[in-house]
């Protein structure tokens, strides 16, 4: 008997259920990942990847979505390689929702060039890109599914980036071109979607979303913090790609291009094994977000 | 302007904008609820409230789900009368999964009446039941909707609970029917709808699910902690009906049945006002939990 992600065992048995294996079960989705080639792994560039590292020692590492927002993308690397988010702080902390962070105020430390009025690239035409649906329907669009491992919704003609966990917006005021990027967000709990084509999704945490999630949440309104103690200073963001060599994260995320994806989300839709008693045969989008892993 | 729930404000304007108001709008699902009248509120009987202390202070209140599990439910309530839980710790925090707790091994103080081995209260037929379907698409099942106020998935011949944020199930053994309630667990995170049909969900946090969500994660597989030292102690269970009148908590539920809820599900489902641009037109079940309150 293997144990499997989705197990919920009693505590006794966690243990010597996961010493013990039954080769003649179908593959797990893990076991597909384990089985998996090289070429079933696309590289995440450094120059998509922020590292975030928190007055707690907490490391954030999250990757940039170009293709999707690159006017909010390129203002985000030039804020990054500004210095602004050394010193900016978790604002916000709400139940069920999302993680903000950034600076509480207008800031003169802001570098000049930063679009502060950036298009709302809340949604694309999807004509010319590589839309791949999922064969499951989905509450909020008529299809959803993935772009170059991203998780995307659409309405036939256009596409949209996914208020999935872990997914990073721009927070915004009322007028939706006035989200520069100074402030960003990140989803805990069970996907908002309402929020899709609202916001500039602009990215996805690949590594320590717990340092955001584990947080008490804040107590005023909408989860914002009352006082500068609560408030844990975010002591550098760095692009990955200028940190030196020996220092840089090298990630990889699951190519949702591949075989092995499709393998994996068959195997996630139709769990088996002895715990299992009826598989569900769906996946929510939010429940199918391309594993990532440090490459090897 | 009004702030709602929904929105990503950057923080210099959550104050401002708070404090204004244009009554021109339709009314946000706020709105609604401030404007209900009583009859749109179901009590939630004292016998089926558990109110869980934990030994920071934190205070988690419970409903139990007896018309859906009751052997289960039974099981729970003899557990909770004979001070099963009192001195139980949390177990395992998962992150985006869950958090269970319970006693780490068998333990002698369980109390005889205990119904080993329950029948599997996963699903039952709709037949005679009140199910009332929510009008938009699930990714999982052919109808979700609700039975008084529960969140309920339908393949158009039995119902089910559904594992939701704040949702309560009771872990088990690899044989489906072993377990007893001697551990029980709580989704947080992306709703993991595979667990569906394969536990049984056995009730729902009304109140306090931040102090289980916002800790630590555990560090061994599954999120189990490794240390006495990491698991925060329960100091008591107690049934809300066996407490002295004058600390009984009083919750209510939004009734599925008024339309009142009806409302609110719209409004949510087609969030309107300054800040969206689009409106989502659907909701996901998981994001149609009804809301409760303590009694007014």
């Amino acid at each position: 008997m293997k144990i499997w992600a989705g197990m919920i065992l009693t505590a006794a048995l966690a243990g010597p259920a996961m010493a013990q294996n039954k080769p003649a079960e179908p593959p797990s989705p893990q076991d597909i990942l384990d089985r998996s080639g090289a070429a079933s792994w696309r590289n995440i560039p450094a120059e998509d990847l922020v590292v975030m590292t928190l007055a707690d020692g907490g490391q954030v590492i999250y990757q940039l979505a170009p293709d999707f927002a690159p006017v909010h993308v390129a203002n985000i690397r030039q804020l990054v390689r500004s210095g602004y988010f050394d010193g900016a702080v978790i604002l916000r902390v709400q139940d069920n929702y999302v993680v903000q962070w950034g600076r509480p105020d207008e800031d003169p430390t802001k570098p000049a060039g930063i679009d502060e009025t950036p298009p709302a690239e809340y949604e694309w035409p999807l004509k010319g890109q590589k839309f791949k649906p999922l064969p499951w329907r989905d509450a909020y669009a008529k299809q959803a599914g993935h772009i170059a491992s991203w998780p995307v919704a659409s309405d036939g003609k256009t596409g949209w980036l996914v208020h999935c966990y872990s997914l990073i917006g721009v927070a915004r005021d009322v007028a939706p071109d006035t989200g520069s990027a100074t402030q960003l967000y990140t989803i805990m709990g069970h996907a908002p979607r309402h929020l899709d084509r609202n916001l500039a999704v602009v990215g996805r945490i690949v590594s320590g979303v717990e340092h955001l999630t584990a947080r008490p949440r804040g107590t005023e309104a909408l989860g914002f913090y009352k006082t500068d103690a609560e408030r844990v200073k975010i002591v550098s963001a760095r692009m990955a790609a200028d940190l030196p060599a020996g220092d840089q994260p090298h990630w990889q995320i699951l190519d949702s291009d591949t075989p092995t994806f499709d393998a994996w989300l068959s195997a996630r839709a139709n769990r088996s094994g002895a715990f299992f008693v009826k598989a569900a045969g769906a996946l929510d989008l939010c429940n199918a977000l391309p594993p990532v892993r440090t490459k090897p």
